[in-house]
């Protein structure tokens, strides 16, 4: 079988992730790395045995590479989108399309009438745990889904660096939990409640306009509810649960620990492992698999689920929370639509 | 010792259960029981081998009883209530206080200068679970709380003719939730914002102006976040969960189960047995040490706790929690007050 | 229904327990106490307010007692069952019968040809969760079945004055577990390897000739095996399991907490309560069960199940242990008999 | 840093893993393959990019192979593993060293005088919850060591091709285990009983001579106790699980799924995955943990942990049991060294 020839543009932590993943992957192969930062690319390039770009061009113009998997920084995503369905080149971007709704917008208008597969790195979705969930609900197991409940804490604050540039909770954190909270409901939320809290660093969110701890209650057209909540210090682990509430029963996806030691002393039993640390360790397979999501499309020719229109509309699911965290009041997605 | 002889008013199946638990509480002696349907409280009498009154003032004017406890009908509570303070007995009053608000007040206000012992039958607060993890929130184990989630699902719907008289939603089920809330975050919540669904029986509550499945999220003044989610219909059996957040760790009271058998076959493994089934059940404990905390109280004179103000504070955030579901808005309890 | 008037003779510790269980139980009515120390039969006397009879020979020569529970020592086992069944009186003896096996023995020639219902006190059978297991490996559910572990383990080491005449391990502690065994095998256990050790106190252990750990091998005639492992020192509480293994499954009758709070922290996660401490509130339940089956017995007149042949073959099984210790060799339990 | 070449000899199902493992861990580079089975070799050679070698020979005898990873039939273990090290070149090689004892031993006299590290393929060792209960139990967490059980149960009975040069039961499956408990215990075992059970495929193992059931106990010289037990058919999926109690607490290292979604329905709560199918699946880190060893050893010239006299001691186990189950009683291991 020929393994697809595929470019990663963007070689830094999630990006050297990626090429692994890519390399080892049976349908693809990791043709060729860029970055702006040169000897970032160039250590990839050594690794992996590539050939590293100095532009971003030479690989949207390059042929023979039928595939770019983007993982440069937001504010790269858009235009590399663009550049690479012009090049008519499949492309799995990272999340987020972009920080600014409008952009994004703008972008799927761009993007209208083109049908080269677009994917968004929304991976949770491929967590074995999370699909057998959404598995176990649209197969009808639990009956009529009634309530979604999405967890989902770090078990550090980020650097003030990062911070500083995320685009706040909603759009940095949250914006994972409103696509699987799409993927889950099926149905659209159409309204959304947020409140913000300051616990944490009060100090620097205030500085930042931003929050570090939040719960949000969203509902769907027919009635469905979905509740998220986020924490930025959760001591114990990285923390990501699901559930699904059914008129039949109900499912959990549950937290990871690396192995299943227990202890047992006077003061204790069953006391476990701390959970998998953070997000490339917990989600290693569905980081893989996204990939497979990804090759099927370039094979196929289908599009990608999650694919642009799911980046774009999580981002509204956060514009629409921020507007109800400001306003203080449940505000409906149409307002910022 | 001298066990304390106690009244009991309402010969149902709640009263039916306080009075074993009286019966075999060390510090407490049934005395007498009372119920308006007189075959009810015949039996009861039967049983414990205790004089049944056909009236309830029989049970006021009689200097040997020292203390009531009230388990009929809600319409009576704020009666017996006041009329037990009135003569001087220490009263334990089954939740709610009453459906109507104004009415409580009003009874507040009778109340006041009074410090004959009043309690509510919050009894969640004193379950083995829910009160460790209380005692690990305020101990500074979890370090700061941020975070309280109370998740409360019932494995059936009530018959019909008893919603038509519980109150609602937020008055029947919620109010142990708003009260269990109040008891983790020691703080008042001082805005609510609930969605109700009418997702089970759409048609009833419809009828009934009510709702069958909710989420509540509620904020103190410092900010710390609560989230409560109810539902009248888990299959898997009565489903109580508390789960504490803090700056240095959490806290999680899980259900529990009759046994702990666990079944492996070629389908699944950890198989366990479905939760006690209801809060007579589910709570057994409680019931019997709220008794405990009656008992001290009368004993020493002491305030208990839950309170009069407890069960008023329950009832007000219910109220607030309609007024945000019919307005559709986040709304302030001062409003409501 | 008229409860079957019920003497308990022995009022120590268990037989508080006991009394208290009759007093409860909708069949039975607690008629009569003895013990050879009176304080101790006025003080269960005046708390059940029943009557306190200065000889066991009053108690079997009362027409108006029904039936005898025996929860006194050991030594006199023997010969109260033996005296309760001449006297025609249904029996409930608490385990051992005696820790003589020839003493058994001839008890069981004296019994025979007598239909008054023998049980002995083996309440494990009736505990939810092992009857749960029990039931799943007879129904088939988890295929035929191959192999039984049985794992008790005591929090702390008994007093030394306990010790002194409990009869040693296998006749004190692991006798729960040969009766176990026998619940579940249902195939007599044909053959024995024990290895005791002294691990704990082996000064104290070498001294009385016993051990306080211990692992026992079983076979019956058609190859089902059985592993019993016991320790006097789990520090993490009363570890009480049973594990079943069928040819198409497993099921697993797992220790129980006295209730559900899990702790979470930056070195453990899912951190539980210690086990339920000992024997009277892990088995609680199966203390209340045990007295269901008496009743039925004594009302039907069938054979109870554990019967006296049960306490006679439990105690062969030690007997054959103690062999297979001494001799450090595999035994037969028909070297024994 | 330069990695260390490695060559690999046996290309089957296990090799293929090797070959994996080695050529992603970072210390070891996968320079030539060899399998008397041309076309094996010949695969893996295209996949990695190594060249095939036609004979073992070819690869002793190259110098710039600087190690041996043996994975070929049991029958060439001996002959692999004295070549490598006449070679110079460090090995490792899987379980078992051989099946027969005589062999083992002669080989230990022809290694004698030799520090080229040999290393056996028990891999269990370095599974991170296996090798964080040994790290609970050294560090004197759990206080004293008492009592080791180790259970392992395969999902499916292997081949009959398979079972006819496997070696019997105790040399091909519970070899791990003996290993694993010598790896907990750090004494010796001293005495071994087994009991063997032909309950899957009665008539095929009589056939065999073998056995599908086994418990087996050991002891040590200073008194701690160990139980194996063997199944061939855990439908419920693979089960490996061992339990370390101690004079102060108690280690349990457990089961693993590929993922934690829970399911929860009017029959059950709770009700997660089959456990990981097999070995491969459930022992990967192992299986990469113990290349660090090797890599390690390799550079610093250190014996290996477990070496060639940890594999002979194993198999001394398995013979001591194998005596035991034919003629029925307790055998020392002296016996039979």
């Amino acid at each position: 079988m020929v393994e697809i020839p595929v470019a990663l543009i963007g070689c830094g932590r999630i990006g050297w992730m990626h090429a692994a993943n890519i390399a080892s992957h049976p349908k693809l192969k990791l043709s060729a790395v860029h970055d702006v930062h040169a000897p970032s690319a160039e250590k990839l390039s050594a690794e992996f045995g590539v050939q590293a770009y100095s532009t971003a061009e030479g690989i949207f113009s390059n042929d023979s590479i039928k595939a770019v998997l983007v993982a440069s920084t937001t504010d790269t995503h858009v235009d590399f989108i663009e550049r690479s369905v012009a090049a008519g080149k499949p492309v799995l971007c990272e999340k987020p399309i972009d920080l600014d709704i409008a952009r994004v917008n703008q972008c799927a208008k761009n993007l209208e009438g083109s049908d080269i597969p677009v994917q968004i790195g929304f991976n949770r979705r491929f967590d074995p745990g999370h699909a057998a969930a959404s598995k176990a609900s649209r197969s009808g197991e639990i009956g009529e889904l009634r309530q979604v409940f999405i967890t989902s804490r770090d078990p550090e604050m980020p650097t003030e660096a990062y911070y500083r540039t995320a685009g706040g909770l909603m759009r940095d954190m949250t914006i994972h939990d409103f696509d699987l909270a799409r993927f889950f409901l099926v149905d659209e939320p159409v309204e959304v409640f947020a409140i913000g809290g300051r616990l944490i660093d009060p100090e620097f969110m205030e500085e930042l306009g931003d929050h570090d701890t939040a719960m949000i209650t969203m509902r769907t057209e027919d009635g469905k509810q979905c509740h998220i909540n986020n924490f930025r210090l959760a001591t114990y682990g990285y923390d990501q649960r699901i559930e699904l509430v059914g008129s039949d029963g109900m499912v959990i996806s549950g937290n990871r620990k690396p192995h299943e030691l227990q202890r047992f002393s006077k003061a204790r039993t069953e006391s476990s492992e701390p959970y998998m640390y953070f997000f490339i360790e917990r989600y290693t397979e569905a980081f893989a698999a996204e990939l497979s999501e990804f090759a099927d499309c370039i094979e196929s020719g289908k599009a990608p689920s999650p694919g642009f229109e799911d980046g774009r509309r999580a981002l509204l699911l956060a514009e629409t929370a921020y507007r109800s965290i400001a306003e203080r009041r449940l505000v409906r997605v149409a307002e910022v639509e």
